[in-house]
């Protein structure tokens, strides 16, 4: 059982531990300013709402794979009833939902995974996430209200295709291709959503084939895009892919699966997010050519969970 | 069993069926434009970030009355664990929320009430809310992204005290003053966000005062208010109370329990919603004088729900 | 949309309304006698325990179809821990539950299935089965402790096959013959364990096999078994498969479908259940000749509910 | 922290540990035997059922302490209702249970409760008992079904009282006291009902005295009835109480608290249960002068659970 030098150096590298002291949950969510929500703000030219969330429904992105997420299930504890003893001529229903937090497009908290027992801020793994009282430190409830500049890096366009092959790792070459094509220039605490067209074979009814790739070849980020990330101080990074990273892992060593959550996670303290939906998005942003947007994402804030549901909208 | 005469008379006075076409979910949610979206843009001043959410909790704003609403209930199925046969040294943590849609901060569905058998739109109430189905007729996932300029209307404030009495009904003539406190003047598209104080009893730790009021009164929207909304076109209207709406009935007729909730939601199709945090808010608001922001606020689009959780987000 | 006369002459023949007074919500529960216990316990003779249920699973017999059925889902509000401030060395595990209460092995309440807006004894449905208060008329909570004498039919056996095709219709002549290899008399209160085999499905991991059957032909208890199990004034009757009864319906008229559910559960109020597994049972009865034993099974008492999940279990 | 050596004593006498194999997940469940379920059948005297289950509803013993319990919520996934595309007269009703498998009348899994990271069989706990896979060692569908011979010791019918005080601590000498009023010994395998009748507060509606006792102070068994369980070789013991075990601990050191649970469950291996209602069949045992009864309790098989709900009877 290893984590190669490499990604051990690379962990500590981008390490933010310490940088906003000890008591910091927020982690890259301190590159969110007043001044980056103004320069997100300012890219609101048309007026118009995109929204980034996939609906939540019983047969979402779920398939059970892996094992112990659950698609949202939603139950009825009042049907176009009053109360029995109510007055009046109203109706009314009432429902419940029970879903894994990370059902479908949500954020991952800084608590969500950790390696050799620490998370981040190098707080005791076990010792900060009990089931009894949930996520002592980096719960749902911690992470910001994400309200900056976002901009899209479309790599299949890019790369001139419709959609990255199964098992595609996507590279730091590749984000500075797809940021040369907007014409922008990263800032501290702008957000990169990720487009790799991956959420069109959900969107096509091919569940299986978006949950868990073809072959077991997973698209995703790739371990090289970690630093690019960490140089330009964004506060987050949202992917249309299931997984996230890329699997097998690029290094063709098991051992280093999960090595792009875990970095990002535990010694970056970066947000990080899933089932995010760009295709609507990336074809408005190629018709007028913007691809920077004010992009508003607010975690359900559940006390003590490690995953967070959120409706993300850009605002163009 | 009725409805008054007035009641009806004004139902009828604020009604938008057919107003956006037979087929229209959206309701108000159709003054939410671009412009309105540009409006709300053009209110970011400094560029803070004001939650409007409450978090969401196992000792939250439910206590049990009305029955059927339950506060989150967050469980784990991985704790820091690895799949059994998974390499690497990540651990993670999946968790699972059961939780009413209306548990906390939320938007109400126009499917979530109506009165003789009628939805918004005129749609059978009864053959659009099914339990096998969820809403097939303005459920969750067809509530709009709101982004749009907010008005915080500090009831209390222009009453010169801190928080408004157990049943008191706010009028048209107080949303006036209110509104005239701010400087600004109502347009199309705009959303109000309608401040008692009686969120500061959830703060302090009296849950059940919160919930229930005080002998049974409870603060809230009276039925005068209604048109003052429909004649200003706004979007959606967002309070700081548990049941939105004064009880009893200012008529003093409990046959009219929920007369605002049946008139907003099924004749005008305006969104409302309940258990948001204006408190923050209002101290900034009042700082700088500025009661204007962009608010942005985007239901979790659970298909078929009949309430959505919300996690608010005032931009100024 | 019709019930075709034949079905209605038997419904009527076989109806128990009023039988037992106009609040009976025991149906044949009422067949359930102190004599009929003495008659079960009799047949102890080895002491042999035979449990009759399926393990509840994530992977159980809920396949998705019909849709709204949920296998368990375990999850942890407490995970080897003590509460933060508790003293001592004790370290503990709470979990929780959430299963559709048909899930697994169950008994059907008599409020579980109706036609024409009535339920057994000619209660209204829809003013019976509220989501806000659940069955108020024969919930789960008013099934009967069942402990009597139960007698395993194994139709298979009686027709020299190992398991029954698929869509293969349980008769009359087939009860009679799987009865006449036992030797016994059915007796007032006895209960009927009806083998098919179908179970095996499942046990041998084809789980769409067993829940949905093959090219949409169900294996199950067919109409002419209802006067059969009526006559003889039996308390229940128990099946090794999903459905219950045959699909598509013998009259090759889908409008008669579940017409065995409807005229057992409303008309004549008798005990049935579903995902009963004699595989076990039956080897033993086979191999010392006694198919007659203590069959006790006592429903989870969950008040209001339609369906009763019940952990059955043979005394021999 | 500690653990008195009186208790590592007593854990050390009654310790079952190897008794029955390395392998072993029964416990004194070993102790049920096709005799023990043979003698229990000879006690159905009249054929009285008399269950032993608290209804399952959300106001039941769950108060909201110790956290993370929760009493059912029951929705419904369909309601008196077709699949919108099937045919026929039908309309069915599908429900969901949501549940703390502890929420109710229950028997603790072995898998509950130990110490020193070690359960029943001196496995790991911390290895054992995951939110993953859940309990992989002793979980309940290890749990054997109860049929046996069951003795009423009625405590406060012993001491002359109606129920026992907040606080009291059942002793050897008072199950001798109760045991000898019934004039019956116990056997191997019998099961021992200890009344106390603590749930009448419970079924008065006094739910917190019944699930928190008064002023802290809790009836419940005393750790000296583990060893006169032990020599016995009873298979299992249920009581009428929400806690077990009397607290606070009666050596006044609440470093002991739980230690009836952690002795019984983790090194003797015995099935024990709580919020059982004993209150019926006090009465008909007085009635008739007969103590014993054919004990059926088959727990609900939940894969990997550590409690699980059960409907016990009693046949008499």
């Amino acid at each position: 059982m290893a984590f190669s030098d490499e990604l051990r150096e690379l962990a500590a590298r981008v390490s933010n531990w310490g940088r906003w002291g000890d008591d910091d949950q927020l982690g890259c969510g301190n590159f969110l300013t007043p001044e980056s929500a103004r320069r997100g703000a300012a890219c609101v030219r048309s007026g118009e709402r995109v929204s980034l969330a996939l609906p939540l429904r019983a047969d979402g992105v779920q398939v059970g794979q892996p094992a112990g997420r659950y698609n949202p299930i939603l139950t009825f504890t009042s049907l176009n009833e009053r109360d029995r003893f109510a007055p009046g001529i109203w109706e009314g229903t009432d429902d419940l939902v029970t879903m894994s937090t990370a059902a479908g497009t949500h954020i991952d908290c800084l608590s969500h995974m950790g390696y050799e027992d620490q998370l981040y801020g190098g707080r005791s793994q076990s010792g900060s996430v009990r089931a009894g009282t949930g996520a002592t430190w980096c719960g749902a409830e911690q992470l910001p209200a994400v309200a900056t500049r976002g901009i899209l890096l479309d790599i299949p366009a890019a790369l001139g295709v419709d959609r990255l092959d199964a098992g595609h790792a996507v590279t730091a070459d590749q984000l500075d291709a797809a940021l040369s094509a907007t014409g922008l220039i990263v800032e501290s605490g702008d957000v990169m959503c990720i487009r790799t067209g991956d959420v069109q074979w959900y969107l096509e009814g091919d569940r299986q084939r978006y949950a868990v790739g073809q072959d077991w070849l997973v698209t995703g980020i790739g371990v090289g895009c970690i630093e690019w990330f960490h140089r330009r101080e964004v506060a987050g990074v949202f992917c249309d892919t299931y997984a996230y990273e890329v699997m097998p892992p690029e290094s063709g060593n098991w051992d280093d699966l999960c090595a792009v959550h875990m970095i990002q996670l535990r010694d970056m303290g970066l947000l990080q997010g899933q089932n995010w939906n760009f295709e609507t998005l990336a074809q408005r942003c190629s018709a007028d050519g913007h691809a920077d947007f004010l992009l508003v994402a607010v975690p359900e804030p559940i006390v003590g969970a490690t995953s967070a549901p959120v409706a993300p909208v850009a605002l163009r």
